[in-house]
């Protein structure tokens, strides 16, 4: 995959002594020029401090933003008062260092509840940062905001003389409505902030709203697009804007469930068939999120009768008697019948099994109630989610 | 634990081919006379068919329940019209043994989703039952409804003249509002319906309703209370029936708890200080399923963050700056406060994971919003549950 650099936009990662592994833990974004900026945020009612001091930012119609800080190792969150006092010194440092306002700083945090920043290493990491700006800084930044991450997550599109390039960390904490995760989404096009705002609830509801690693929704979950407009190309088309900001999006949330916390499979759970969409997605989550399902999709044990029955929980109405299942290939196309008017078929079990012991493949499950249809893409739960998560902190 | 057989029931289990390790797999329960009857059963849309078969009898003004017969191996879920037609053929053998209408019979299924009841092998296990039926069969019926358990669930209690006595199984597929959790409970009690039915309510709300294992609601989920009225006595202090019968199913729910598929604690989570019931009970629930908490507490790990994230997706409105949380010990008193208001402590870390450690411990978290409170039974995420899950049919 290539990444494009995005004209104005520089980056850089570094170490600070966030992570006592060593590994970076620190990175800058900066913009050139103002960027118009829209954000995504969790819905979690306790919020980080970065995801409060962010919203209050974007809350004003004038934010002109330049860059984005963002930490690994403490979440800033539950840390009160002293929590935002920390966010926004972070952004007056960097300020100084662009040559902005405070107001002008985004900031991103992301690793253990509860911890207070570790602001000497902050201040360290930042005045690093300000040296090791680079056009081509993506690979580093997305490097040093991984936590239980395995590798660094990117994407990158160029339409319409413009450039769309994004990174994003997450793990674990995913639900599906937003997780632990965060991306950071820069373009050189010119785009005013409302059509930001409609282009990227457009591109999470179909990407970042349709993951699921463990069902837990975050307290620092955000995604922020920043426009520049530094290519020249104002936005005229907002459709192919907005598609192509979903790729980026919908391959950045790929990304994240690829690496899910113990993950060994990538399975997309699709829902067909529906009465509506809010039904759909609703099986769909209920069937991604089931510990048993995941527990079966990590063992490859063809055991439909367990998304079945994590359908039937949803809370919409169904009809048990016009269900129909199918495992899917990587291309999702149909593999294998499972299931037809709710009852099993006699299917080639070792088919079943050898199929869903490959990395990559997929599940339908038709309602015969209508036409709406969605996806989820959900991984298995595997004994490393168990030993990363017990002693996550350690 | 004593276990008291209840006056004019018998009970029998015994094998009969249903589960390849030889296990006894089948289990009977008989009335010498006709019973009041009052059931709650499981909410998922997808419906075993014995639940469909038991909720049509309990539906008739004049059901006059005679016996219980209660098969594992199979949950005749997803079995469609043959799968009602093979419970209606299991009570009409019973009701031949027994001298009673087929109509008379309740039947209970757990096991596998999908799979045909095998008739044949259900036929020995019928034929065989009759001729076994004793009053001191309670552990013998115990021990052959258990599937993943790993120890038979028995309770029993003497009041006001009669007793109350219950078996249970169940150990995964358990979700807030039942589970794969099946139970039988008897009294020789005089009863009405209507009373069973209030008492039953009351008492699976504060038992059954109050477990998480996993999360997932299971198609078979079925409390039944059966009252033969044989010790002469007339329940004439409600109150008091209803508290009797609440104790039984909170020892047998509390039982399927601790031996929840790889679970290595017994946890208490406690909500205090809400501003209503509901939202208590909400989040007490959305910290006992959340995966991120449970394999904290299988690690040790007093990750306290993760608990007020869990409260804070619950949906509920809260005040993240008037949280507090403590670790209770076995007795339920507080051991240690690690939050107050929504900031944490300088609280004794190694005596926390010590307290952990241990196989039972609770923990408390007030919203100071209120007067309401709940609290839900609860255990780890192990490596043995994903185990027990990868492989389960296998």
């Amino acid at each position: 995959m290539t990444i494009h650099p995005v004209t104005g936009f520089t980056l850089a990662g570094t170490h600070c002594g966030l992570k006592p592994n060593g590994h970076d833990d620190i990175a800058l974004l900066v913009s050139e020029r103002p960027c118009q900026a829209a954000g995504v945020f969790t819905t979690n009612r306790v919020k980080a401090a970065p995801v409060l001091y962010d919203q209050a930012i974007l809350a004003r119609p004038d934010a002109a933003i330049r860059a984005v800080i963002a930490n690994t190792g403490s979440a800033n969150a539950c840390t009160g008062a002293q929590g935002l006092e920390n966010a926004r010194a972070t952004a007056a440092q960097v300020a100084d260092i662009v040559g902005c306002a405070p107001d002008d700083v985004l900031t991103l945090s992301t690793g253990v509840i509860g911890m207070p920043l570790p602001m000497d290493a902050i201040r360290r990491g930042v005045a690093t940062l300000g040296g090791m700006l680079r056009a081509d800084g993506w690979a580093s930044a997305a490097a040093a905001v991984m936590t239980t991450d395995t590798r660094p997550k990117l994407a990158s599109v160029q339409v319409g003389g413009y450039t769309i390039t994004g990174i994003a960390k997450g793990a674990g904490m995913i639900a599906p409505n937003m997780a632990t995760m965060l991306a950071v989404i820069a373009t050189d096009a010119a785009a005013p902030r409302d059509l930001l705002e409609r282009a990227l609830a457009a591109a999470t509801e179909n990407s970042f709203n349709r993951i699921v690693v463990d069902g837990d929704m975050s307290t620092n979950d955000t995604v922020l697009v920043l426009a520049n407009g530094a290519s020249g190309v104002a936005v005229a088309d907002e459709a192919a804007f907005t598609a192509a900001l979903a790729d980026v999006c919908a391959q950045l949330a790929q990304a994240i469930v690829r690496d899910g916390e113990g993950a060994t499979k990538f399975v997309t759970v699709h829902v067909t068939g529906a009465a509506d969409e809010a039904g759909a997605v609703a099986i769909a989550r209920s069937i991604a999120t089931s510990a048993l399902v995941k527990t079966a999709f990590y063992g490859a044990d063809p055991n439909w009768g367990r998304i079945l029955c994590a359908a039937g929980y949803a809370g919409v109405d169904l009809d048990p008697g016009r269900l129909a299942l199918w495992l899917l290939d990587a291309s999702g196309a149909p593999a294998i019948q499972l299931v037809a008017g709710g009852q099993p078929l006699d299917y080639d079990e070792p088919a079943a099994i050898a199929l869903m012991q490959t990395p990559e493949w997929g599940a339908r499950l038709d309602l015969g109630a209508g036409a709406a249809s969605t996806w989820v893409w959900t991984c298995d739960l595997s004994h490393d989610y168990v030993t990363i998560n017990g002693h996550y902190r350690t």
